[in-house]
């Protein structure tokens, strides 16, 4: 009898021609970071409870690591738990290695996170996040919040995707106009302000109603207009502002700020991003601007999310840490394209050339051709044994591996080459044959 | 009161300009696998603890995982364990996908693993390990042994490691020795010689007495001399064998494979390999070929290990799947090089170039030169404040950035580009600059 082997649900994995597709767009995606300066960080996977549990209370579900051969020896250790996103490990390193850092500190991380979440259909548990943040020591300059919206558009762009656009808004904007608006209950009010573009208007104004004081069905629908489903381009959401008539000190702050942003999104070239006012990305964490990119065709599938914060490492040193990062949610965005057929997969292996094998006595001369054309830069593979022509083809062909190489079958003659895809065959020499294939 | 952050024994973590060394000798070594024709795949970082246990009791110490929020609800669900090695998920794999692989499958795997050790220094409990494997169904050409020893070799030679030896054996010569000496206790006399280095030979010969028949000191004598500290290079090995007189099928078997797999590592070019009749490896997994790759200054630490094995996954599905395969232990090598001072860093940030920042008036001008720049592949930052110049240049100093760019003060004044090294500062132009550092 033996044990049947099964996905484990919420923890992906992919055949080889899949994960090929993946890991070029992971290179796309890290030479875009690094484009821009951002330096490559990894932390360890996991961190203590303390520090994941830093801020208090998290909805992130978590995972404790436990040794399956434990000891009483072990109880005097610090309890750890895997990670649950990387702005967390970001900040105990930012923190822990403050002095060795250079500040405007620009890194990118791109590593697995992991939610202890039950098992649901569609609900990753292990999942790949890139991140890139911009940390600053007591101030960090407004144009870094463009740079970061510039990269996440770049990295999408790179690896073929067009149809996310990225909605910007600045909390101050929302938090102004709510005070300006004599709001009792910004909590509660942001809350529902969070869900405007998913219930209709009428229950948008009813829920906000109550975060007012006195019965203000005006104030509420107002608020409902300013920021439901008003999406703009360019610097149009600042007339949208005005026309409302609010006054507030913070509103101004935060039209100012955004307004610079999306200006200097255009000196960078950008243009495929949108003002979207009823963005908020909870309360708890960011303070101006913030980012969320959505699929066109599917608006409620946030695969960029990011802002700007006061403070990333407040929780362990004495140090003001402004900051503004975002992470694209790599596994989610790559599930959806493979969901909606837009992986294109063929070849199962990285090789270019298999080398064919003429016969025993041939391997020699088979294993050198192959060494020269690999210290030329290709990928090859010399077949593994002198079977039948036929089966030595079609391995490449099951593999897809697009040349066929013939070194030659007695001494004298010339080495060939094969195109799989158009069938030519023609002489050729290790030391000079070039791909037309690019 | 603020929390500290410290380090967690076991699991290390780099700055940036370590980390950007790491990496680069990663996409070195995965360049290498990939020039071979092994097919990248990763797996889940956890497994079912059923398929971590599959082979039975493990002497590695696994890491459980378990939600911190746990509720009654999860009971049900089987318990999973983050992996130890690639090589049981990777057994695992290949059962489930089996249907759609091509064989011969060679695929090469970099990922994190984890054991659950007790905190001790040197000893990492999350480490990071590069594994090459070749299964085929039913047998395995031989000439993968060879390729597997060129393809290690050829990944440390790669990221700059000369001082690595590769050890040959083969199980089979061992084996068959000790059968043909009328060896009693197989497992006994294994253990025993693999501490062949690095015990007295006196010693190795008192502990091999029991387990032959009789009193046999000529026979311990005998196999102390054949197996101890007997390293040879090309096929020398052969001629060793044969002067201590022992004849067997097995024993002829293994030498004819050993002979075999160093003379198509000749035709590859490799000959920085040695034959070494005392590698074991255990005594219950590999069943041919063995690998060990050895500093020269610091025998005692394995990097590179793996050996022939006759089934993979027999433990998951009815099928006969021999494979051979080996493992760069790339965080014990890096940790070495760490130690030894051998990693070369110097600049904190991928950076190319700084632009320099003239004026707030001018900031859409220095934006859309660095644009211009990362276009063309340079990997640009452009300075976030109109900051005194000396602050600007200090930046990239303090970070290693080797070019400054001044984008024209004034309008119609030429760009300039200045070497940090030599200090040389050149009129240039952002679409035809040319780095001439290389």
């Amino acid at each position: 009898m033996t044990y049947r082997p099964r996905p484990i649900s919420g923890f992906p994995e992919h055949l080889p021609e899949i994960r090929m597709v993946e890991q070029s767009m992971l290179d796309r995606i890290r030479a875009t970071f690094e484009s821009y300066g951002f330096a490559p960080i990894e932390t360890p996977s996991v961190e203590e409870l303390e520090v994941l549990l830093a801020k208090g209370e998290t909805d992130k579900e978590i995972y404790t690591i436990e040794r399956l051969q434990a000891d009483e020896t072990t109880g005097s250790e610090a309890r750890l738990g895997l990670h649950y996103d990387l702005t967390v490990p970001f900040a105990r390193y930012v923190a822990q290695h403050f002095s060795e850092l250079v500040f405007p500190f620009k890194r990118y991380q791109m590593q697995r996170v992991w939610r202890g979440e039950r098992p649901q259909a569609g609900r990753f548990r292990e999942f790949l996040q890139c991140d890139i943040d911009v940390i600053g020591v007591d101030n960090l300059a407004l144009t870094f919040d463009a740079e970061l919206a510039a990269v996440a558009m770049q990295a999408l762009k790179a690896i073929g995707i067009a149809d996310v656009t990225l909605h910007l808004s600045n909390r101050k904007i929302l938090q102004g106009y709510l005070t300006g608006m004599g709001c009792k209950d910004l909590v509660g009010a942001v809350r529902w302000l969070d869900k405007a573009e998913k219930v209709q208007p009428a229950e948008l104004v009813r829920g906000l109603i109550p975060c007012f004081p006195g019965p203000t069905s005006e104030v509420a629908a107002n608020l409902a207009v300013v920021f439901s489903r008003h999406i703009s381009s360019g610097t149009a959401f600042i007339e949208h502002v005005r026309e409302s008539g609010v006054q507030n000190a913070l509103l101004e702050e935060g039209v100012l700020e955004l307004k610079q942003v999306i200006e200097e999104l255009g000196h960078l070239g950008i243009d495929d991003v949108v003002a979207n006012l009823s963005i908020a990305r909870g309360f708890d964490y960011y303070t101006g601007t913030v980012y969320e990119g959505r699929f066109a065709d599917q608006p409620d599938l946030t695969v960029v999310a990011g802002g700007r914060y006061d403070d990333l490492a407040g929780a362990f040193i004495n140090k003001k840490l402004p900051g503004v990062g975002l992470s694209i949610g790599f596994s989610r965005l790559f599930y959806k394209l493979l969901q909606t057929n837009k992986i294109e997969t063929g070849r199962k292996s990285p090789t270019d050339i298999l080398v064919v094998l003429p016969s025993a006595e041939r391997r020699a001369m088979a294993l050198s051709t192959a060494q020269t054309l690999r210290a030329r830069g290709f990928r090859v593979e010399t077949y593994h044994a002198p079977q039948k022509l036929a089966r030595q083809l079609s391995y490449a062909e099951k593999k897809g591996i697009p040349f066929v190489w013939f070194p030659p079958f007695e001494d004298g003659n010339p080495h060939e080459i094969k195109n799989m895809e158009t069938g030519a065959q023609t002489q050729t020499d290790p030391e000079t044959w070039q791909s037309d294939a690019g």
